[in-house]
């Protein structure tokens, strides 16, 4: 097969970071017989740098022309202190999200048994919980219109706004994956108190005798935040709105306790992003210690949303886990008096497997 | 001194631990010489029953009248899958809140050296978190206008709005905390995305010149969300808006392991409000199980906050603790094999102790 990629590894330490995972892609496809063709854009503070606008229209182009895009990671300390700076490095990601139509960000939160005791939580809350959370990404507060300041600059207002097709779209590809899980799907909303969230409880209501197998249950959102702490396991899937979706995935990529691990998947309209949850970590930038396993693993979602390759997928999946049992494993995993491999020595002994394998 | 206080019980378990806390009430005003002048009224589905509004009028006035309130729980199973329907104990709450002023939900995260080994989070992480969280209670989405539908139902949109006024007094509040604990005060908000959280983030640069001696810091709120469970002793006091505090506020009331033991406050421009964190637990109504501690210790909390009388209210938190350590606990708290006393019996037994003192 060919698979044309487009390959935006941005700020901080995205571009170590996305090295590795195409050097990984590249052992697959050298496996499985695929031609890798790879194009580069800026994305972030580089492209401010560079053009003035984080997310430029070739860059654009270059996603819209590609079957899948390799992403890693956006934002500079310089613009962190001013929220209100013109330009910013993430108005490049949500540009981005809003013209390739990115509307489901899908987050796997699984455990890995060699790190469960680097987790906040107790070991048997989290032995064995394995859920996917999707979070709506191009409608609610995020985009909606009006928003500012009044005149006197004293009142200032955002929008929420959600239209049935955007809720349709995503509880459609909500349901599809509790079918193909263990057809158990959470709908976290806030129903008593905004009338987005009845809409949402409206159209899911319409569409689930579509997926009788599914067992659907509402959660308002204040009761996922417990939840998803107390009995991590109790989830199989969960869908929610946009704002709802950025804070709840986050809280719940702390259960695994290894932020360095955990791929997503944003999928699109015209075609889809895979990137690691963590962020640019700028302190680490150029230091070969970023851990590339996040990256590694969004390349394997890749393969499976992207191009439908699950045995390629699969065999990434089982290099990584293989990398951790064996230690071989950057500082954040290495524990104390562990030894700690580099950035890119990770992605060789990761290549390596791929290539005995 | 004497103590008007309006006794809301509310639903299911409401009127049974608001009992506890009454006879509680009742014995440290016996031991230091207060007057306590109670009187009743209905709010929740109890009053939407005899009134068909959740905050009659009458309760409102009662309110408005007294110099404390002390409240149960509400809320009914018969609502609870009907979220569209036309009356809702719900709206008593909000009603309440906004006709009060109660601008500020004041929840204090606490944990109990005895009960560490209840909470989901490993010990090593909770033991000492002690810290504040403030929650904007009048503002935001939950009452921004225009909310609803479009004519043709398709669209859904809700409004969140904050004025110059409503996050300075909450502010306010939450540097006044900080200067009274360790000075360090924590405001989320999601001022990459949002207008109002702007706002909030121009007028706290304003204000935190006038408190020098607390360090301030800026956290978003999907940070927040893991930070909470990560790292909880690096609070001290948290101040966030309506909808954010909703979620930050439950999910960090996880970490003490005992839900049954969280009391809460909220500030008002007429008067202040107590009560407890949880629900009104409609399974457990009528049958002497329910935990009346948080509701106890909400009455602790009207003593310091209402009535600024530090020793009643410290007597009381004493008295709970030494419960707590007398295994003379409910069922939730009881553990395997542990014997649990009756709701009643923690009521008698706190009352006892605080006597005997
Ligand atoms: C950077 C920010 C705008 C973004 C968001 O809120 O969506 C980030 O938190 C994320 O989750 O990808
Ligand atoms: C019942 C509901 C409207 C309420 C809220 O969202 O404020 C509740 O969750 C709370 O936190 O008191």
């Amino acid at each position: 097969m060919k698979l044309n990629v487009a390959v935006l590894a941005g700020d901080g330490i995205g571009p170590e970071i996305v090295e590795q995972a195409l050097k990984v892609t590249n052992a697959i496809c050298a496996r499985f017989g695929h031609e890798l063709i790879t194009k580069t854009g800026l994305v972030g503070a580089v492209a401010i740098d560079e053009t003035g606008n984080p997310y430029p229209d070739e860059t654009h182009q270059l996603c819209m022309d590609s079957d899948a895009v390799l992403f890693g990671a956006i934002g500079h300390p310089r613009f962190d202190n001013d929220p209100s700076a013109k330009v910013r490095p993430e108005q490049g990601l949500l540009a981005m999200r809003k013209k390739l139509g990115l509307y489901a960000n899908i987050r796997p939160t699984i455990t890995f048994p060699s790190l469960l005791d680097m987790s906040p939580l107790r070991r048997d809350r989290i032995e064995g919980a394995d859920f996917v959370a999707i979070r709506e990404l191009t409608g609610g507060i995020y985009f909606g219109q009006p928003q500012g300041r009044s005149e006197d600059g004293n009142t200032a207002y955002d929008t929420s706004i959600y239209t049935r097709q955007e809720i349709e779209r995503i509880l459609k590809l909500a349901f599809e994956f509790a079918m193909q899980r263990r057809k158990k799907l959470t709908i976290v909303d806030k129903a008593n108190v905004l009338a987005t969230s009845r809409l949402w409880r409206t159209i899911s209501q319409e569409m689930a005798p579509k997926y009788p197998e599914v067992e659907v249950e509402y959660m308002f959102v204040d009761n996922a935040a417990m939840q998803i702490i107390q009995w991590p396991k109790r989830f199989d899937v969960m869908v929610t709105e946009n704002m709802f979706g950025d804070i709840l995935t986050d809280e719940a990529s702390v259960i695994s306790g290894s932020l360095g691990l955990l791929p997503s998947a944003s999928m699109g309209i015209h075609t889809s992003v895979f990137e690691p949850i963590h962020g640019s970590y700028p302190q680490a930038a150029g230091k070969n210690i970023a851990n590339p396993c996040a990256t590694i693993l969004s390349a394997a979602m890749m393969f499976e949303y992207a191009f439908k390759l699950q045995d390629e997928a699969s065999l990434i999946t089982e290099a990584v886990n293989a990398s951790i049992e064996a230690k071989a494993v950057t500082e954040d995993l290495a524990g104390e008096g562990g030894k700690a491999l580099g950035t890119d020595e990770v992605g060789d002994w990761i290549v390596e497997y791929i290539r005995k394998k």
